[in-house]
C-alpha cells in the first residue's frame, strides 16, 4: 500500500528501530511533506535517553526537508510537488507568544517544539507540519535538500546564538564546545562581524572543522583554563560568549570568559545539568558587572527559514563539512547508534530517501 | 582651621564614627564639593559588614549633593558656588568600557563605583569628584537639595532596574522586595508603562509603600509563594520581573514567575549569597525558555544626573515618602546604627549639614 | 429580517449615509462582532474626501468594539457572546511582513489596514473580522466598552508613536499637533517617563486637553516658532519628536525641534501633503547630524490590544476627555458633518447601538 | 628648523598648495602625531569647494595615522613613539551628546568633525589630536599603517552605514553607490550576515570592486531604474537600503527600494543638494509604511578604532583594493587634482611621508 510509510522511532527507554505506519493527512491549514533528506540530532539522542517523556513508538526526528504531498484546506502559500524546508520549531503565528516574538515560546515554555516532543517527529518518509503557510519554505532552485537541511535546526540554533549575543563590530566572542551547535555558532559569529572568535573544543577534528569555520584559535579545554586564558588573551574577557554545549563547565566558563558589560548568549541544552545552574558570583560582580544572560530555542517560521536558505544559497556559509557520514534510511538505526555513542568522530549524519 | 571637615568613617569590622581631617583638594578635571544632604545607603552597610575590603579610617557614603567648593584646572562645565548632584557611580567616559557605553564598570568590573570603595566616601561635610566634567550635574533651582539627593543612588539603580527589564507597553512586571531600591524600581516601573505591577514585600510599612508609588498589589512572600501566586495571576508569568534585594529567594523568584521569553532585571547585590547564584533549571526552560537575565550598577554620569532631576523636578516621580528619618551629621552613627539595625521601619535617612 | 444590519456608508465622493446591508458570515477563521461602540476616525473623514480609493457604497469605520455574534470553522480564542475589541488594524500573522514583526505591512504596505480600504468598515451594526485568533481581544471585565473602544486606534497610534521615538527615562520630548492622536501621543510620552513634554497646538480647548493629559507646556504654532521656541527651551533641541498631524509644517517642525542625535516618530497620516515631503538639509545636519526618522501605522493584534485594555482597566491612563460628542447610529450622519467640518470643538464622536 | 612642517592647505576658493607651519604643540590631555600615512577623501574636496566655512590657511585632511609625537600632561593611554591611528571624528567623549552616545555629535551637531571644519586638518607631516585617551588607538603589531588608515574614515563610515540598517541576518541590501563609502558600506552589509547584496553604481571599475568586496549583483542606473529593478528582484523591496552619496536621486532611490518596514541608512553628505531632500510619499507609505530612517557621521574613539583595527588585522575586510593611487607629500597638489576630478578611475589617493 502507498499510504504507509518508514520511520524512526523510539521503541523503549534507549531503544530505536525503523517502524511502519500510515502517511499522515493535512487537516485545515496542514500539510503533509515527502521527505527527502534528514538530519540527525543529538536531541533525538537526549529524547532516546528520556530527557523529554515521550510515549514509546513516538518517531524520531525534526531535521528534515522534502516535497509536498498534501496540504489542507485554506493552505495557500504552497502547492503540492513544491521542494520545502520546515524548521524543528513551528509555532502557529497567533498565539500570545508567538504576537509578542517569542515565536519558539508558542502557547508556552519550548511550545513550539512538536516534532517529537508533542507529535512525531520527521526521521521519516513523510511528516506532518502544523500551520503549513507559516512554517513552510520554498527550498531555493540550486540549493540542495542536503543543504537546505541545515537550516532546519543546526544554522537557526547557531546563528541565532550568535545574533542574540550583541557582537560589537570587530568584537571577541568565545564560542564554547564546538560540535554541530557550536559549530554553527562559530559560522554565526564571523558572519556576523566578530572580529576574534576564541573557540573551546578539545576533539581535534571538530577543533580543525571550528578553523575552518572562522574561529582565529581554538583552545582546548583539557590543556589549559579556558575562560583565564580567554580574559589573558582579551585584556580582560570577551565581549560575548556563546554557550553552545549544554552544560555547568561550559555554562560556567561563558561567564567567567565574559567582560563587564558583555553578553551570554546560552542555545545549549542543560537537560542533563541537574535541577540547577550555578552562576559564580565573583565573575558575575555581585550581580552588578552589567552582564547579560540571553537563552533561546532555534527559532522557526517560513521567513527566518528562506533568510537561512538565502545564506546557503549565496554561498555565504557551507556547513555541509559538519555532514561526516550518509544512510539511506533504511540504516538508520546504525546511523542513530554512531551519534548516539559518538564513534567514528561523527558530527551530523545525513539520512536519504 | 576652616581647611578640617568631619565625616563618617568605618573604624574598624562593624564600627563607624565620626572622625576629622583635611578636606580634599581638586587636581586638574577634579571638584571639591561642600555637601549639603546625604542619604545613607544599606551598601554603607555591607561595606561596613566587610562586603567590600575596605581600610579602616575610609569615610562612608555615596549619595551625596552640594555646593561647588573648588575646581581643578581645565573644569569648564561648572563653576564654584553652583548647586550641583553627583552619582555614587563616577565614570571617567574615556575608558574602554566607558567608550562602548558600560559606564558603571570604568576601567573594569564595577570600577566607577568609587567612593567608599575606592577612596574616601561623601557622607562627609565636603567631598571629592573624579572627572568633574563628566560627573557634576547642576541642580535645577526649586527642586530641593533633599529631594535631588534621590538622583545619586536610589532612582538611577531602581529605574535602570525598569529600563532593563524589557517592559512592553501595558506589559505586566514583578518587583521582588520593597526596600528603598524595590520601591525605586516600583516607580520606574510604573513610569516606563508597566500596565500591571506586582510587588513582593512582607513588612507592611514597605507594602503601603509600594502601593503608594504604583504597585497594583502586594504579596506577602511569608503567606503565600509569590512566583506561583504571579504566575496564576497573569496567566503564566509576567513580562519583567526586577530582583531587588539580592537574595537566592528573590532571584529565583523573578526566574519562576516570568514567563517564557521574559527578562529578569537583577538590581540586587548578591554579596550576601554565598560564591554561586542558582538558576533552577525547570523555569529556566533548561536554558531555552527565552527568558533573559539582565545585571546593572547605579549607572551615572551628568546627562543622566540631568534626566533624573528633570523627573524630579516636574513631578514625575517622588520618592520622598522613602525618607523616613532625619539627622545632621552630628548624629549620623545613631543613623547608621538605625539603618544598619533596620530599626523603626526606617527606609533611607536623610543626614543634613 | 434579523440578518439586515445598518451602517454608515460612503455614498459618492463626499457624501455619507446611512445604508442597509445583509449581516456578513463568518468563515473559516473568521468571526463576526455586533457593534456596541464606535468612534469616527480623521481618517474616515480623509476616506470619504478621496484619500483612499474606495467604491461608493463601502461601509466606513475602523474603531468599533462589540460582543462576538458568531465565529467560523477553526476559531478556538474565543466564544459567541464574549465582548471583545478589534483593532483598526487586523493582520493575518503569516506573511512575511508578519512574521518579520511589521504586522500593520501584512502582505505589502499599509496591507493590514482592511476596514473600509479593502472591505466593509464597522460603523455598522455588525463587523466582520478575519484572522480572529489573530485578532479578537476580549474586554476585561469592568472595562466599558466606551472606554475599551480607544484601544482599537487612538491609543494604538499615539502610544506607538511614543515607543517608537527612543524617548530616555526623563527626556524631553515634543508633540506636534494635539487632535486626537497627538493626544494620545501625549498620553503615550508621559506613559514612557518622558521628563518634559511641549506640546504644539493652537486650538485652545485642545491645548487645555493636553496639559491635563500630562504636556508641561503647550505652544500656540500662530504665535510663536514651535521649533525655534523648543531649542531654546532645551538648550539644542529634544530628544524626541512626535508628529502627530501629517502636514509639511509639522514635520519639518519636528525636524528642526530635535537635538542631533534625536529621533522623529511619525504617526501623521501625509495624505494631503502632495507627492513628497520636504527635509529641511540644514537641521538635518546634510544628513549627518544622527537624526533618526520612524514611521508606522496603528499595531494591531490581540496581545497588543490586551496591553492597551490593560493600561485602561488599571487606570494608567483615560482618554475618555477626548470623546466630546455621543450620538447614537440613528444619527452618524449628523456625527459624520460635525467631524468632517471640525464643528463644535470636537474632538472624538462617540456612536452607540 | 626641526619644528616647523609641511601639509596640504586650502589657498583660496578652490585652489590647494602645500605650506610650511610650525608643528602643533601637545596641551593637557592633547597629542601631537607625527603622519606616516593619509588618505585624501572626497571631503577634502567638498570643503575646498565651500562646502565647509573654512578660512583660507586651513589644513586639510582627516584619515591619517603615525606615531606619537609628544603628548600632553595627563595623557596616560599611550606613550610617545607608538603606532597610533586617530579617527577624522574626535569627540571628548564628556559632553551631553557623546555621554548619551551621540559622540560624533559632540557639542552640537556634526561637532566631532574638527579636522578642517575647526582646525587644521591632519594632510600634514604632524597633527594636533584632542582628548587623546578617548581618541589615540594603537595599531597592533603586523598592521600595516597604510592598512589601517581605512579605519579613519571609510571604514567607520561604511560600516556604520551598515550597522545602522538593522539588517536581518540573511536579509536583502541595497547599496546606492560604489564610491570610497559606498564599497565599505558593501564590506560592511557582507561583513554583518547579509544574504543578497545589491549594489548601485555606473562605473564599470568600481561596479568590478563592488563585486569582489562582496556585492551579488551590481545595477548600472543608466541602464535601468535601479529601485524598480530592485523592488522586482526581492519580490517587494529590500530590507534595508544604505544612502552612500548624498544625492535626491540616490537618497529617492533607497526610499523607493526599500519594502515596507524597512530601513534606510544614510551615511552620504548631502551638501549639494539644494536646501532641502525630499521624500517621495508613494514610496512611504504616506507615512505610515513603517519605513525608518537613520544618519549618521562616521563614529570615532578608540574603543571603535581598536574594533576596526582588529577586523583589519584578523582578515576580516580588506579595504586596500581602493589604493588606487599613491603620492608623497610633495605631490599632494598633483593627488588632490586627480580626486577633485576624479580622474583615471581613481578612487582613494595614499600619501606617504
Amino acid at each position: 500500500m502507498t499510504d504507509r510509510m518508514r520511520g524512526l522511532a523510539l521503541l523503549g527507554q534507549g531503544e530505536v528501530g525503523l517502524v511502519e505506519r500510515d502517511i499522515p493527512a493535512a487537516g485545515p491549514g496542514e500539510a503533509v511533506v515527502r521527505t527527502t533528506a534528514s538530519l540527525i540530532c543529538t536531541s533525538d539522542v537526549h529524547a532516546v535517553r528520556g530527557a523529554v517523556p515521550i510515549p514509546d513508538g513516538r518517531l524520531l526526528g525534526h531535521e528534515s526537508v522534502g516535497v509536498v504531498h498534501a496540504i489542507g484546506e485554506g493552505v495557500s502559500s504552497v502547492a503540492v510537488g513544491e521542494r520545502v524546508a520546515v524548521n524543528a520549531i513551528t509555532p502557529d503565528g497567533t498565539c500570545d507568544y508567538c504576537q509578542r516574538g517569542f515565536t519558539s515560546q508558542c502557547g508556552g515554555p519550548l511550545g513550539a517544539y512538536r516534532y517529537t516532543a508533542r507529535k512525531d517527529g520527521n526521521l521519516a518518509e513523510y511528516f506532518h507540519v502544523n500551520d503549513a503557510d507559516y512554517n513552510l519554505a520554498p527550498i531555493p532552485d540550486g540549493l540542495a535538500d542536503e543543504v537546505a537541511v541545515y537550516a532546519c535546526d543546526m544554522l537557526s540554533t547557531g546563528l541565532v546564538g550568535a545574533e542574540n549575543a550583541d557582537i560589537p563590530i570587530g568584537g571577541t566572542v568565545a564560542v564554547f564546545a564546538q560540535g554541530a551547535v557550536g559549530l554553527s555558532a562559530t559560522l554565526g559569529a564571523r558572519l556576523l562581524g566578530a572580529g576574534l572568535i576564541i573557540a573551546v573544543e578539545g576533539i581535534p577534528e571538530r577543533a580543525a572543522l571550528a578553523k575552518r569555520f572562522g574561529a582565529d584559535l581554538v583552545l582546548d579545554p583539557a590543556a589549559t583554563d579556558p575562560a583565564a586564558e580567554i580574559r589573558a588573551l582579551t585584556g580582560g574577557g570577551v565581549d560575548s560568549a556563546i554557550e553552545a554545549l549544554g552544560a555547568q563547565a561550559t555554562w560556567e566558563g561563558c561567564i567567567r570568559a565574559t567582560r563587564a558589560g558583555g553578553t551570554i548568549s546560552n542555545i545549549g541544552y542543560h537537560g542533563a545539568d541537574g535541577p540547577t545552574l550555578s552562576i559564580p558570583l565573583d565573575a558575575f560582580g555581585l550581580g552588578m558587572a552589567g552582564k547579560k544572560i540571553t537563552t533561546d530555542l532555534c527559532p522557526g517560521g517560513r521567513e527566518r527559514m528562506t533568510r537561512l536558505m538565502r545564506l546557503l544559497a549565496n554561498g555565504r556559509v557551507d556547513p555541509t563539512p559538519m555532514t561526516t557520514h550518509r544512510f539511506p534510511l533504511a540504516e538508520a538505526e546504525t546511523a542513530f547508534d554512531i551519534m548516539a555513542n559518538k564513534k567514528d568522530n561523527i558530527i551530523k549524519p545525513l539520512i536519504t530517501y
